[in-house]
């Protein structure tokens, strides 16, 4: 299933995408179910399998603004230099733990909706990612057990003003400026994705790719990065992992490319979708 | 007024510390006032100043549990090495920004609580700081109308797993672990600090002074804080800003010093009261 967050005439639902449309869901599964993040708690993806099987799309795609995937996690996890190739483009060192930082929920944004360049920055920069969403949530969770957390996948844009972000040693100001972090087109359940190590990632900017590699590519896989994050924090039902960057980042390249009001970058992960948004000035 | 969360038969509530007793305003001053969050998003401290006036306390201190100041902040900030004698032993460089990670409200807990040493780690150090809550939201704050948005003060412990900090360039898994982030015991308001640069603070390990400093050494003052975070960043009623730790951490001590099952450590903020908990092995 993809399960998407929207809103529409004045309200936010969030329903399943099928045959280019949508069947909404808000309140249709159980009374108390009016988000992704609420089918996930009381453990409703099943039945919301089942509900949609018989139905018709009832919404255009088009009739409905994007919001983010999960609006409100209470915690996203951003997972620094997890690929090798931009890992060495930023002359990081070598460490043997995965490198967290952390985005609040305000500055995410949904598919198709603008990006933010702060206007006293020119160096905003595109990082093209997956993102998964924790379905189940724990502490101490082993690495042979850590997928079965995972509700499902999406496409994410850890959007970065990159002279924020080297204020200090702390990431913090540069990855969480308002509008940077779009998260979607939709979540997709990880029963239609199979093995995620077989999905090729690629960031175009403006149509000409910049950032192109493969989850396999991940330094620290999935389970990994769910059993360390569960070994100092407890993960809750919609938390969200966004796990890392492949090399090519416009802030590395010699001269180095920022991304401009009127420009549009696309995430795309095999069978996760296209994530497209523009870029306009705050 | 001091404002203070409590859990008490099996609810959580809000109130104002009198005479050694607590009234309780959980949805007495308002239908959908059920926390000192409600409180400050409706503006109703005038209210509740009116309400407790004529009051005699109902509910003894010895009667409750204290929960953080305020248990769910849409945000917190940290600040690190904000005065001038802690940078100067973390061996860290002059910076011309204020240094910021972030807590999750999961990892907070209240006053008289135990705090949590994680059974794989000997590193558990101490950081007494002052927090302010935010009582009015805003972006683009500047310096000279920053003080009109902070609701009052509180005593923060940034209790941090220094191993678990370092294990990478950013902290956040060494400043998020369970019960490590207490903050209490209330949110003394504004109008009862004056000038907070008068304010001293002082870190106690079983009773030994182990960080002393003023608010005046704060490196960036509290409205620098405020105008920078707020120019990345939408502030909103309840985020928590904790202002950064003095000299004198266990860990950069020779030799060093960490927390153990059964110390007791208290952070005492002048007017704004003294904050103690005790050590327990998670």
């Amino acid at each position: 299933m993809k399960l998407i967050t929207f809103a529409r005439m004045g309200k936010v639902g969030f329903g399943v995408v099928k045959e280019n449309g949508i069947i909404d869901l808000t309140g249709r599964i159980h009374n108390d179910v009016s988000s992704i993040k609420d089918l996930l708690k009381l453990d409703l993806i099943e039945k919301a399998e089942e509900f949609v099987a018989e139905k018709r799309p009832e919404i255009s795609i088009s009739e409905i603004t994007h919001l983010p995937v999960i609006p409100d996690p209470e915690k996203i996890f951003c997972i620094g230099l997890n690929y090798q190739e931009h890992k060495e483009e930023t002359g990081r060192p070598d460490v043997e733990n995965p490198t967290i930082f952390t985005r609040f929920a305000n500055s995410q944004t949904g598919h198709l909706q603008p990006l933010l360049k702060p206007n006293f920055s020119d160096r905003f920069d595109y990082e093209g990612e997956l993102a998964i969403t924790i379905g189940k949530g724990g502490r101490y969770i082993p690495e042979d057990k850590a997928m079965e957390h995972i509700a499902g996948y999406s496409c994410y844009n850890d959007g970065s003003i990159r002279d924020w972000q080297r204020h200090t040693s702390q990431f913090t100001p540069g990855k969480n400026f308002p509008a940077t972090g779009p998260f979607g087109p939709y979540l997709v359940t990880e029963d239609e994705i199979g093995d995620y190590k077989k999905l090729p990632i690629e960031t175009r900017l403006n149509g000409k790719v910049m950032q192109k590699a493969n989850l396999s590519d991940l330094i620290f896989p999935i389970p990994k990065l769910i059993n360390y994050i569960s070994s100092f924090t407890t993960l809750a039902v919609g938390d969200v992992i966004v796990t890392g960057t492949p090399g090519g980042v416009g802030d590395r390249r010699d001269p180095p490319i920022y991304m401009k009001p009127g420009d549009v970058v696309e995430v795309d992960i095999g069978k996760v979708g296209i994530l497209m948004n523009f870029i306009t000035e705050d």
